[in-house]
């Protein structure tokens, strides 16, 4: 098994902030400044197009951190942030750009390349998870939860149906044409957004993969709105989800 | 306009209850022990066959009130509680328990009863926000919302239709049928709550009451489970919906 490499450390506004790298893959491992002997873990996953250190992960980190007192990593997906892009890749992102630039629906090749890249990114989320717990203050029988909106939950899904470390998630903002079968085979408890005007997912496929989870305990929250005007409360519902879920220390920020 | 009457009243655990009467109508009013000399009020319905006092209202008073810092006023809805039913509500009650007892569905009378139920309640809510809007701790021009759901969302939705004072509202757990062209002209925030496995109201008829209101802000919170299944937990996410739109207290429970 190969073992984190930390590469940098900062602390501010009492969250621990270490760059670490597996292997080549790139990562940030968020933590309480002080706090108890150990916490428990959220993997997030950043959306298509972005990295592990975009705004939303930044900004939905420092509130598990100070909210829920968890520690978060996030790593770059492959082709994403500091990671090559294989011919691959770059095909699929010249066909999503086509699509949009000619006003078609965007789905069809989200659905494809974002299957193709969950098959790529969960060995190295597994992987990342096995070392993660080797940390003592994380440890290798902690509670583990996964947190990730659109391509993130084209990643998580799967993870989430092939792994039983992960106990919770919060999904999102996806289709079910590749997702509904591991869907069926997610039983742990899971959050799921969507939104109700979003012009790129319609109505009956987002409430289509929330129906698709065998969770019995599973929540959907739908707000008004198209795509990408997700309302930031909806990452303080994750928080509170995630502390009933994993036993994070309750801190509601003002 | 008529005053309300205090009859009765105690404390406990930061809450201060008093009883009231405004003419034969009876009411709680649950308020914070101590905090600013005005608090937004929120108006709580009670459901089908209960009353002001049962436990879904003294639980939700005392998380809107420790939570949230607010005043709650419940009254007991005509022909429920302390209050006479008339050889109506007799009629529609024994039809109710009819079609209970022959397994037909319960839809149909509970829209219609409750649809003529809301027409007798409306105009009583209205005399009641008068009259605690005399209160110098509510005052006339402080915050109002709406919390109810089941029958106590087929009284609310014409309530907050017709009377422009209440400017944020938790509905959920009824059908489209007689509520959605009142729904239509509600543009003020609304949460709503449906069950994903509602044995008595489909879910097509619980989007699609939720997709009727015009609200720019509005949020849909959907859990597994069958109709008296609604998790604890969306009271506590009422409180933090009336905090962020009326700006109460914040002061979440561990």
């Amino acid at each position: 098994m190969q073992a984190l490499q930390f590469t940098a450390e900062t602390s501010a506004a009492g969250v621990r902030e270490r760059d670490f790298t597996l292997g080549d893959i790139p990562g940030v491992l968020w933590s309480p400044v002080s706090g108890p002997e150990r916490a428990p873990l959220i993997l997030m996953g950043h959306g298509g197009g972005t990295h592990k250190r975009w705004p939303a992960m930044t900004g939905r980190a420092e509130r598990l951190v100070n909210g829920g007192g968890f520690h978060v990593a996030v790593i770059d997906a492959p082709g994403h942030g500091d990671r090559p892009r294989t011919a691959h890749d770059e095909q699929e992102i010249a066909a999503l750009l086509r699509a949009r630039e000619a006003g078609e629906p965007e789905g069809p090749v989200v659905v494809r390349y974002n299957a193709h890249l969950a098959e790529r990114a969960v060995p190295e989320w597994r992987a990342t998870l096995d070392a993660l717990q080797e940390l003592p203050e994380i440890g290798a029988d902690g509670p583990v939860g996964y947190y990730g909106l659109n391509m993130a939950t084209a990643i998580g899904v799967p993870l989430t149906a092939s792994d039983a470390r992960i106990t919770a998630a919060v999904f999102g903002l996806h289709w079910p044409d590749a997702l509904a079968e591991a869907a069926r085979r997610i039983t742990v408890p899971v959050e799921f957004d969507m939104q109700w005007d979003d012009e790129h997912i319609p109505r009956e496929a987002g409430l289509a993969l929330f129906d698709a989870f065998a969770s019995r305990e599973k929540s959907l929250h739908v707000n008004a709105g198209r795509h990408k005007e997700l309302p930031r409360f909806e990452a303080d519902s994750a928080v509170r989800f995630f502390v009933r879920h994993l036993g994070g220390t309750v801190a509601e920020p003002a």
